[in-house]
């Protein structure tokens, strides 16, 4: 089986990134890298946790993760909202229009959806 | 593609449904809606947000959204067990009698889900 | 149409295990139990909920919900994380060696997913 799955932050919570960057890690120890497909979105107030300045205690499990294949998602409307700039993201992060249309065009192409 | 998506409430927390309000604002900024099939469904305690006298400050985003084709579903049990009276509910409010079996339904159809 | 349905706790609220068991206990009332395939699965933190020491108030509601074919599901790497041994859980919970693995796995076969 090929594990397909959303991860969705929407809230400025350290705790629920902690907590998706732990599932994920067990994730990639449990399976092959290749036979995965997992993708993290943030959208409103959680794109604040993927800003250089705010994730030094975590940037680097976020480049790692990235560098095995896991796709860091950043909505640009809540980013417009908020005033943050792409380049003041981690630089692994994507920036998709719509962090909610993203998370629905996951699903409907049979990714699971988890909520930390 | 269209978008199909249920979002769920079940606390009373009315950042939630706020964050949930914007996204389907969003949404319905990026695609025409009747390519979109957008549900709220609200159960537990979250059923009080959509008394009348609790919503005068987002009463009007409902009211607007439910006229571009929104469903507001409120679950029944939950309105029972707290003794809220349909009559006490926002006009577009749908009432159903179960509203986890509705979110069942809506996903078992091909509806993404959403917890904000 | 039969309920398929996933259940996810990941922090320790009693307060959404409470949300999880009424959401059940409603489902099995409009539903005959074997029209029901229904799921709760608990990682992270959240599985300190199901040690047999902090659920004297609500043993015996999983314990008959266990008993209508109810499956609780907790999480191995959490336990061990955590240190909690098998031992320490209610009677009714089944311990799968990865909490997410199971709810990805439970969504690709069809259940819907609801977090409490």
């Amino acid at each position: 089986m090929k594990a397909k799955v959303v991860f969705h932050l929407d809230w400025d919570s350290k705790d629920s990134l902690i907590m998706a960057l732990n599932n994920i890690e067990n994730l990639l120890k449990d399976i092959p890298a290749d036979e995965a497909a997992i993708y993290l979105v943030a959208n409103g107030v959680a794109v604040k946790l993927f800003q250089r300045e705010h994730a030094f205690e975590y940037a680097s499990r976020i480049q790692n993760l990235s560098g095995t294949g896991v796709h860091f998602f950043v909505c640009n409307n809540s980013l417009n909202k908020l005033g943050i700039r792409h380049e003041e993201l981690l630089e692994p992060c994507q920036v998709v229009p719509a962090g909610i249309m993203e998370i629905i065009r996951l699903q409907s192409e049979g990714c699971a959806y988890v909520k930390p």
